[in-house]
């Protein structure tokens, strides 16, 4: 059984979530990357980027060597999905129909790490504000990082409720805990409802008013 | 009693210069947010960054969980400062008087922050290097993500004395705790010196030369 | 003796080669500021972050305080790289011969700081892709920060095998410790590979094909 990033003990049976969202966030960064028309190390680098930053620097603040250091499964989930982009050109029969996939493999990973990340957090004995933003980083972590690489104002910035959903569901799991409520099923819940407002806002283009 | 970052143990009685210069912070992350036009997330996420980023290098730095995860209290004072930015619709009302008010503020900050982050790094054990590194990192690491992040070039790199007052009251605070001169006397000895030279060299419009 | 960054109990005999690099990577960083029109604290940060950004990043990645907080010797060198530059007026004699040390110096630095780095990625254990990771870190850490700082899209990225030969002496020197090959003669060799693979790429301008 992959232990994916050192999670899988906290969250069992959610392995094959951080599959999909670990490949999503992997082909996010080589659409950038090839858009970007870096050469083929660096749309490596910005992919690895993309799906390990957020576990990197999670691991940075909760003061531990990278668990990705010990156990490298992901690595080669983000491979896999490399080559396979590479070999289907994905960047040129990108489509429509495509993106639809992406949006939805996209949306799975940010949840399932916020849940993780906040998870950790609430296991590290952190207040509300470390477990949001331990949870957070945990999920967009590495699009910052990348955005910041290519010199792009980091999508999260200005971009519809992506960050939002992601402090909600961690939110929500350090309220459900301190009530006691903790399990599969509390988890599953909240996963199911992070996942269903991030794609009814993504589709309805929905967006946080400006100050 | 409101343990600012941990720091009040060793800088007694600053408590309030703390919280001043947090609210400074966040006002200034706030003032840049607004003016990218990012939406309501991207400015608290703006503004959290430039008033908590360099306590949570500094953290990182001084291999520790940040301790604004177990103790938010100045999560609350931006919260708070925000609020009433966002009510006031600072970035409208925002004239001179405002701004000379501000600049004390945000010198207060830089000088309270330097001196609490050079303390730390005494208190470490780290060598001259390292204590200067540390008391910039506290004051300024916050700023420079930020500015990093809307993608600025970082304003330290071209702006006047600001990280070289930073730099020169960590390394006076080293000197001293050298020769064995310790405690409140010298510790609000240098703030005083340091906000005098930060707000002199303001006014005066004082650069330092390019090479 | 000096103890570059903690590196020489490992690396025994390869202090000058540090040196060498440490003064490359400040070099490079200078060039860059001056180029930027920064101010004299700007050029300082810009060359210090070039030189040993890679260290610090590699020393929070493997959870500890970084050495260079503790042993500064290579503080020293940056300094008298930065005040020969600035006396000779570096960035107006910089001419064609110059470039040529420049590269075999900075070529210097690029493989012993990655075989630095990845020994001591071993020495923790880490796996075959955390050694190569810290390696490169190590290595090319601090030339990523400098460029995203002055808001360049990291050379890394789109520019000839650098990084990749980094990469290669790491994964390199992996393989030979699983295979039992240790010791001096297995790091000389190595390193005499990666500089002529790195020379050889730079003079006949071989790139890393695009996607």
């Amino acid at each position: 059984m992959v232990d994916w990033q050192g999670l899988s003990g906290l969250l069992f049976d959610m392995d094959w979530l951080f599959l999909v969202g670990t490949a999503a966030f992997s082909v996010s960064g080589y659409l950038i990357g090839v858009k970007k028309r870096f050469d083929l190390l660096g749309v490596l680098i910005v992919a690895l980027l993309t799906a390990i930053g957020g576990g990197v620097i999670r691991d940075i603040l909760l003061n531990r060597i990278p668990v990705i250091f010990f156990d490298a499964s992901s690595v080669w989930v983000i491979t896999a999905t490399l080559l396979v982009s590479w070999a289907m050109s994905l960047h040129k029969v990108y489509g429509v129909g495509m993106y639809r996939v992406f949006i939805v493999a996209d949306s799975i990973g940010l949840i399932a790490f916020s849940l993780a990340g906040a998870e950790l957090g609430i296991h590290y004995g952190l207040n509300f504000f470390g477990v949001l933003f331990v949870g957070f980083v945990t999920a967009i972590g590495g699009g910052i990082v990348r955005d910041m690489m290519v010199n792009d104002v980091p999508f999260i910035l200005h971009k519809d409720v992506y960050g939002t959903v992601s402090m909600l569901v961690a939110g929500l799991l350090y309220a459900a805990n301190s009530l006691g409520w903790k399990g599969a099923a509390v988890i599953w819940s909240l996963f199911a409802l992070g996942l269903a407002i991030r794609l009814i806002a993504h589709w309805r283009d929905f967006r946080l008013p400006q100050v």
